[in-house]
């Protein structure tokens, strides 16, 4: 009985968690169509959203502690709920990303539009699908796909970096615009975060899944964790 | 003795969340420091401790794992472990901003000196204060000092705001020193990044000082937790 409860208490957990990926990935589209559309009230829209999102990272943290209060979790059902409450935190700060993106964008807008040497709609693209996969290998409890998502990532530094070298050339060479060109750059900058973001999440779903840190290249199996697998 | 044990796991968990604080701060002051000696042998310091952070983040989540898999802890017991592990991610990332300060760093080292319209000293210093303080918040669980570091967050903000102005004129100025200028700016924006992290930490100890404190009190916030209580 007591058992029941706690099983749908991780299915609601689990549902909750990918509401609150939707909101995430919801808010960085939004913020990425306004830079595009120079288009304020998507940003409004990114602004009001945050409180949202906060709010589902708070109910998420306060499930998942009643879980771990409610009965002694067994280690594969801990790793979950450990999961949770970090792809929750990283999703919370994807939220954070978009709000920033969407105050440059409002700086932008009270500046001449100009053309920039800068693919955000293609780095947003990657990013999104980051995050998207991400989410998808959660929900599938799938290791090959979270580490598909690392290797993304990689893409993604890639056109940050390009971002960055060509958008300092402009600023050189039309000091005019150097606002924009800036804005723009930072707008690279939060997009490379999500990113990160993306990859912290197939690094803790690795972790769920295989039960293994590879947060920081580190082997599988440790003794600690051994102990605790031998402990179940 | 089981108890015993887990009282012992508990106190070992502090301690080396304390130590990995004291590596995450002394890495960002490093970096500030070769930020303002262009002393390039402290960069390779913090680039250096970046696998000693990285190596003890993983060990204090697996040692909160094992203290999770190892009894049912009790309520206050449960929110110490997972602010514990909330507090150990974002002083990992406060280690990754001062590698990104010193990646900024060996990037301005390169170019010719020039003065630049910001106090990154003056940063620094509230930052790393910031830092110290929300883990005095912690060791000593006292919300107060927590609150206080909240409020030193908008100070912060506005030391940003303040380099970024002055920094996007100084590259329409004189857009021979652009990169430069924008090296200080971005080094500026990772020290506000750290200073959210330890906002960040402050709210954990938050929400673990003030949930000890209802439960204290006898005063269950919710359902699950009375059924913990009352099972102890």
């Amino acid at each position: 009985m007591a058992r029941t409860r706690f099983v749908q208490g991780l299915d609601e957990l689990r549902a909750r968690l990918l509401r609150m990926g939707g909101l995430a990935e919801q808010a960085v589209d939004r913020a990425c169509q306004a830079y595009l559309d120079r288009d304020l009230s998507r940003c409004q829209m990114v602004l009001e959203g945050e409180a949202q999102i906060n709010l589902a990272e708070r109910e998420i943290d306060e499930l998942a502690f009643d879980l771990l209060a409610m009965q002694q979790p067994m280690a594969v059902d801990l790793r979950f709920i450990l999961a949770v409450t970090k792809i929750n935190s990283d999703l919370e700060r994807v939220g954070d990303q978009a709000v920033n993106i969407a105050e440059r964008v409002m700086d932008m807008v009270e500046l001449p539009a100009v053309p920039l040497p800068v693919d955000i709609a293609r780095m947003s693209a990657a990013v999104s699908a980051m995050v998207r996969r991400a989410l998808e290998s959660f929900i599938e409890g799938k290791a090959e796909l979270a580490q598909a998502v690392l290797e993304m990532d990689n893409v993604v530094d890639r056109m940050r970096d390009e971002a960055f070298i060509t958008l300092v050339k402009t600023m050189n060479e039309r000091p005019d615009v150097t606002r924009q060109a800036l804005d723009s750059l930072l707008v690279a900058r939060n997009l490379e975060r999500v990113a990160d973001h993306a990859t912290n999440i197939a690094e803790d779903v690795i972790f769920w899944v295989r039960g293994a840190d590879v947060r920081h290249n580190v082997q599988p199996e440790t003794p600690a964790q051994q102990e605790v697998t031998e402990g179940h």
